[in-house]
């Protein structure tokens, strides 16, 4: 049985608010269940040096944590000096997916940074980043739109990113914590509204999975994919 | 004439939240109007190198701010790799302002290490800071005690902290980020309920200002602190 | 047409050259047709930390390459001070990978570090670096036998890695650099020699790819990775 | 009874002698008793990057110890790689303090940088390190005038600095390090010649102190600037 | 007994393989007995910032050595997060070294960064580097004459690099691991092919050296350099 | 002709004063000519790890250079973040000198520690510095022989250094930053007062010099050193 006797094709509650902080062009406090991500995305006029002068313009992401956010007090990784191995990969996971709906030429020479911040975790971070962080991309957009500073949107995509794991030789979708560490493979699904991959990352844990397993959790999460395109879509009309 | 039609002597909106982490022994959101601080307490049962063996506990603090906490977006410390003067100025000061209230022997060799990470930023950040990790620090003795872990409760007194600031020649309590930038002096008191000093730090900016100044900024922060003890009893009353 | 008329499903020219360190106890150099990389599998009788007393072992890798490895020199990273994200994102998918086919318990107390230090670099070195880690580590393993130290090889499967790639439309097997910077997607495989998946990472890069091009990868890496794992005992039975 | 039998409100012997550098264009070795700092201000033709093309000039500060300064040696802040909270906020203090008494429009478009390096250290190192710097920065401005680069002084003011403390129920001025130690709370002031305010920091350390001591701690300073005042001008004198 | 019955004035054998690299403009592989190191030559266009503008090159290098390269694993100095002093130490000495036979006004405006890296360490990595790293430098500046980028070349002298020690009394050239680690001291000689000193460093390990041991070394590495020289000019024939 | 007109084989006016330092358990400050280098010595009462519990010693050797000790202000290590690579060579000299002259054994387990700071900088300090560490070692092993906690001095030999070069095609004693600069090739001797050598560096900057210019090098410095020596056993006696 999963915790609150959820079913296993179910997501958890999930909850994107648009628009949360004052002064980001755009945000979304994304929350699945008890994971909460703080996504703001800021346009800077300017681009990383090796962009310079060629008309592209560039979008990024930075992922961080609380030291709270989890069960036992974490060590700040501005503290420590060094942003971990594992926010490295998800920061650049974060970016890397976006990037993939943007039309860079069209965005012109500017930058956009969402930041990542996860208020507090439960397991599935990285997910609730990525749908929270294509929401507060697309109100950046949309505000360079108003403003007059492009004509067409350059998100030319939707998407959002899901986990799902085999825990108890039982495939599940949207991992919570305590199931996630339990989880004898997990996988990381980021999909379009239309089914188109954009990135996918399965890892067995402990030992090697069959193809069988694989091709469950990819089903489960093209349907909670479908779920999570509908919030984001509900989350923008506000 | 103050933002908002504001008197000189009045605080902004203040929001005193207990008790909003799942996690944290204890927890408060802090929000002195824009400014909006979140403060969790762990408790550690190892205290530093320095101090084993000797049955005192220890505690600290540690701040930060998200990267679009404000107006313009600020560099992340954790990817620059280390700690700005400033932030460490002001854990600093967080960490000793609530060790003055503590007794450190009745705390056992144990560690409470209070987070402050500013979620928006408008000004006054270290004061709502110090004012919110007072009642995490206080839930999270709270806690000790329910747990049968400690008899009394070694959070010997109670503190709030307040900025003023001299702007166009007028002293003026609580301020916004828009005076604090146009300000000729600051000042941040952190008093307790009865009045006694725990940190005083009074500086000129562009030339020196006269005593009499210092003076009315001490009168305003000593009414100001009074309201902010009594908010803080009020959110621990929930 | 690909470079040197290779087939769309064909491996470069392969070669797994175990025992070429003379301290190491395992070591191959794996090359790929222009891909060199020099793996090395380091035994140490201590374990990190927060393994220790727990009766199990460890195993890790790192990654690195020479500057002069690429077409033109890259920094080097001990001079930059920290490993890249690429970097580390790389060195923890090899551990990892490893690690789902050890037995760390029947390692016992003990740590093998696999280093796995590209030479030369014309595309996969990941894949190259997996596939030759591999070898090391069962040299090592088999180290460890042959001194009397383990009774039975607690290493319980094989496995190997490579990459595929989609250009000008056309999936392919085993991309070279230049197909890779020019690939639309591209997808990192690591498989055992019975089919089990232990990692997959598949990234678009300019825009979303149909799942059918990815079942396409899929099929293409199986082959692949067979031929890959006949290489691998070769080379230890050399 | 203090040490060497001095009065409550008595400084220790204050010696500052100026031009002690061959290659600074202002110097000043300020020495509080055993407190020796050696003080050195630095032209230089730009400013930071902030500030360029504005006409204004900067003042800034850096501060560092030698490892055997102190009764045990501590260890070199360039060995550890970087400078403490401790360090940070005393070269902050020391650099917003000279700023408050220079016109930086009027130093034009260059950067004056006081190094202040503990030689010895008794107690009160900050209040002899500002001290001991407005005689260096006032040299610096000085050389400016002799060389015709600078028409008018930009120091528009003079200011030192004193620290003072509780120590057994008793307030007293200039703590060496042994009070200092012992302090149930110790203040720092930097005050210029004519009364002015340009920092005050008040610390309680065990518990909070008294509104009525915080007032005879400020008398203190009062009297102990307005001596250091007259001997930095005889310094200058020379 | 030398290891292998090597007489004392007898190097290694020696194999300077030219080219192996398929990118670098220059490139050598020094192989000094056990002790094997790779030098690569990459031209650059541009010069370090304080060289701008000037008309002149720059030659320099940079040292590192595979973790395993030696009899038990070393820590990566990428994880550690910086260059070791030894490390810094030898990549200044064998930059100095180069500039010293190298017409940097005839190089033009452009940089050859030698990078030498120890694939397999077994003493006298730094004399192997250099004897390398020269070949390599000729490689590279041969390369800048075949693309008609320079007339002449600035290589204008010819180098090499040897170890010597005093071990059991006894005077020896060309040291491996286990001479080195006994020995009382020892001392690395730059000569160039014309007996002209580059560079000297003769250091006692545990006690002084009588004179007469130095100039028995010295003569020593005469002989020794001019067999190098000798295989460097074989090499780069080819 | 010289600065002031000194002789090719003269030292600059030298000075050496024993015991400035109130804590360090010995110290000197050696001055030769302008350049001043204040030299420390402290006694720990534990080793590094590497040496626990073999009942040996260790002393090592520190080097820092005060920002505006030098002509032009230069960058603080500290506010930098790391020792610069010439930093990290001087130390390992200094360290290594000074433990050819050191009973590692006869020493106990406790660590030595010579901090040499220059002041001020006009060339030759790393010689400088190494004749005064010699006083302090010796200063801080008498210490321990008067506390009783030795019996008989470790310290078996003394040693000093000094710089020469050649200039303008004549060998001079001693060079200044002037002459420094200028120099084809420079040299630092360390030898004992009975002429062992100890550490030779011999550098040729443009390129390669002589043989027999090394040699009159040599004997100008062992003239050095021997009135050097005299001049440290003069400020023992004090």
């Amino acid at each position: 049985m999963r915790p609150f006797g959820r079913a296993r094709d179910a997501l958890r509650e999930i909850s994107l608010e648009a628009g949360v902080s004052v002064y980001a062009e755009g945000s979304c406090m994304a929350r699945f269940g008890g994971t909460h991500v703080l996504c703001t995305a800021s346009i800077e006029d300017s681009v990383p040096p090796w962009l310079r002068g060629g008309g592209k313009g560039w979008v990024t992401a930075e992922y961080g944590m609380l030291p709270r956010a989890t069960h036992t007090r974490g060590r700040r990784e501005a503290a420590a000096g060094k942003q971990s191995g594992r926010t490295q990969e998800i920061q650049r996971l974060i970016g890397r997916s976006l990037r993939a709906v943007v039309d860079l030429k069209a965005l012109g020479e500017r930058q956009i940074t969402v930041d990542c911040d996860v208020i507090q975790a439960d397991g599935g971070t990285r997910t609730a980043a990525i749908t929270g962080a294509w929401v507060a991309l697309k109100q950046a957009t949309g505000y360079l739109i108003e403003e007059g500073l492009l004509k067409a949107d350059p998100v030319h995509g939707q998407l959002a990113a899901i986990s799902c794991g085999v825990i108890d030789g039982e495939t599940r979708l949207d991992l919570e914590y305590e199931e996630d560490r339990r989880a004898a493979a997990d996988a990381n699904f980021v999909l379009t509204n239309t089914g188109g991959i954009v990135e996918i990352q399965a890892t067995a844990e402990d030992k090697p999975i069959p193809e069988s397993d694989f091709h469950e959790l990819f089903a489960l999460a093209k349907a909670g994919v479908t779920d999570l395109c509908a919030a984001q879509l509900a989350a923008l009309k506000g």
